[in-house]
């Protein structure tokens, strides 16, 4: 099982959020538990926006807080939007090329989940992505493979109704190969503005996924705690599990449900998986 | 550009062939010569057949020769039959994934050379795979897919049939999209008994080749050297460039020809592709 | 903590000792136990004796079961002597030059423990060292330093007064500087031929050490494991947990204590410190 | 042979410098000469001042632009002093702690030369460093014991000072032994504020080190070369070779010297090797 976390808001030191839990939203148990992933992790990556037109990406196959580059880049870049998250293979090449967030062009992609008996299923699943886009897979996952579905059905315009596509399909191809749930899947996918984030699973008894309640809600029930001071209201977390113990900090995201944290009103609505023709 | 060498004989040291110059049939000029390449290299790999059913196989990203673990592996195992590939990246990730040689059960794959523009043609080629065997592709170069395209065409039934067959279409999917010159290569496959070589491109203009006289022969005009006398009569390599400067010790396999080393006569035949249908 | 295991005996591929329970001495509890200790390590090494006049080693410091490089030389090379270690880093740099088994000439050494407080102690450490020896120190560990204080006491003529010497050194340095315990520690040392194993600490408080029960008594107690019958008698293993679940199989090594491996009669014997001067 | 650079101006991304010649004052030919370099070297590093209280660093022994989050990482952050390095071991392990440029606390330091024989003087060069300082030792280069003597004579107070005394000491310590010229050095440090860069050898034969021209000269001379108009006058490139063709660019530092680069007027002084006592 993979693990991640989004954020988006006030600009802030990667470290912060991965590694200093006591002077950031995530408090120490975020060390323990993402520490405990890690060790256990096949691969480890952080996407980032900031200076340049397209994310960064740093992707290590070492465990990842020995990767003392990761640690420095991490002490040394401020972004707005961060994704992070740690793999545990089920099976495909532990290398950079499967390590998540995966990117393309302003996009940046990570899943927590598996597509089912994939080796069954992944020509077909190929074969499905638009032929310009294919020389761009460059790694052997089925979350890869996912990323460039989504991408193949609009994800670029409308990105809720990409991921419901790209999710029929993958139950099609797989129930026709006789594989009962196809897919579990949290995803969050951003264009570096607006960050959606996705929960499903075709047995409907999918991975956790939580957001954090807004900044200013927290800062009047915890005056107490400083780094709150220093976040703009709409800073906020999607996570794989809770971080931290501030009460009334996560709301859980409803089973088979999307939501995009967006300037002005977050939203979240159903998703509904749509089987093509 | 890439480089290889494939050994066929006595039981030796891997390093023999690949670092000990002075005591192998390779001159010194094969350090410098290698070592060039090496540290020009976008990953290296060795191949070898020993004590298991199938070989054994060590890829690196690392400079050849600051690659410690491979340097002790090549000093502690011996073998009968060593492929040895220092890659050139002509795009494509430099990740162990894409190291030759490529290894599918009991068989083993090297190529110099490329699929031009293979950006281009990916995806027609891949499709070309047999279902069967196209989850176990892991990497994303033009070299694996040759391969599986060999392995699809029966490889491990007549090999040079399959490599001819797998040419042809390469040739006539290229064509299909503009390219004048689809095929470039030498490439090197064994099961463990046999060492097949091709040489050929569509230009009719391919990179080197070479495979050594019979060591009998070269005993008898160099008495002088030491280690041919170690050596059975019928050990060979063969590489994209002549090694050493032992008069008389190469020979150059001809444009558009393949050959095979085995117990009892060596062959050499011309090598023409077959498109399909 | 670390972990390691050193095997002697009947030459065997080294995946029988550290992949394939079922196959082996070690049952299936080693894959767990041992794969437990390795996602959570900080770099993994085996080193062993073949070919070569010296032992050959390899050193990971990716999680050890990703390491493909690893996973085929493991399958690919068969010994007669193999030690195993997986790191867990006490903070120093997790790289090559700190994994275990360590080696100068014909000698491997591997620890787990810590020698207290090492950044205090180190410097005057190192000066100890025998200055011919000081430039082939190549990492940063603790467990690097205590094996080349341990040369400097003669190691390679008496391993056990060598290693008595080099305690009795660090509990001198350490307590000079208000150490309590200066140092926790089983290591396993060998010529290629004699293995010798060594249990202490300062507070006679030491972590486990068990060695195997002869083979020929597990054969006759478990008539019914087959692989039993391919090993020759005198084939042991000396490891920081007991494996597997052979009744009968492990036997303690004391509090305190050093035992040797070796051709005829196997010794066990009261480890002491000796101070110097 | 090493290779440097060390920039400080106006704040750029750091790829500016390393990767995009024609957007940079660096042209084409840097592309050429570094990636040559490069793919010789046996490590890379850079490091950058930013966001944090101390210098970040990245250290890689991948041939550099293989190594993809070096890419990422040059491409997203952008930093007003940077320096890199790629090196060319004399010997020593290719691990990320013998990578350039070393860092204690604020400061950053690389090297490009040797210090002749290292292993023979190493252990006497070692016991010199402040016991204070030793434990900080990573790795097992004679540039970080080098750049550890100036840290032990003063470097964070009077950094040419420094460096004649460790460098006193280096040929003192040398001769004793019968080394003839005991170092070879161009050497660049900063506290992150100002830019030092030394020119020196024992032999007096020193390897080159160039400075640039104060870019309100360029610009006058080349109006046509738009990135000229970006950065502040006072922006400097110290370098081991020129680059780019732009006249006038360049300056050479004289034999047995040292400058540096500063708020206000840049310097340039006489190196003299002051020897201990």
């Amino acid at each position: 099982m993979c693990r991640w976390l989004a954020y988006s808001g006030s600009p802030v030191l990667i470290e912060e959020l991965l590694l200093k839990p006591k002077h950031s939203l995530i408090d120490q148990s975020l060390h323990s538990q993402l520490g405990a992933e890690t060790t256990n992790g096949d691969g480890f990556g952080i996407g980032w926006y900031g200076v340049a037109e397209t994310p960064g990406t740093f992707h290590s196959i070492e465990p990842a807080w020995n990767d003392r580059n990761l640690r420095d880049v991490a002490a040394h870049i401020q972004s707005p939007l961060v994704f992070a998250h740690i793999r545990a293979s089920s099976g495909s090449a532990v290398q950079q090329t499967n390590c998540h967030p995966f990117r393309y062009g302003r996009w940046l992609w990570m899943h927590n989940g598996v597509i089912r008996d994939f080796h069954e299923v992944k020509r077909e699943l190929v074969l499905a992505v638009d032929p310009s886009l294919y020389p761009d897979l460059e790694g052997s996952t089925d979350s890869e493979a996912f990323f460039y579905l989504a991408l193949t059905f609009g994800l670029e315009d409308d990105p809720p109704a990409a991921v419901e596509r790209a999710v029929g399909l993958i139950e099609q191809v797989g129930r026709r190969q006789g594989i009962e749930h196809p897919i579990q899947m949290t995803v969050a996918t951003t264009d570096g503005r607006s960050v959606w984030a996705f929960r499903y699973s075709s047995e409907r008894d999918s991975r956790s996924l939580f957001y954090s309640t807004r900044v200013d809600t927290l800062r009047e029930q915890h005056p107490e705690v400083e780094v709150l001071r220093q976040l703009s209201d709409e800073s906020r977390l999607v996570v794989s599990e809770p971080l931290g113990d501030l009460a009334g900090a996560w709301n859980e995201v409803p089973e088979s449900s999307w939501g995009v944290i967006q300037e002005g009103q977050d939203e979240l609505h159903e998703f509904t998986p749509r089987p093509p023709g």
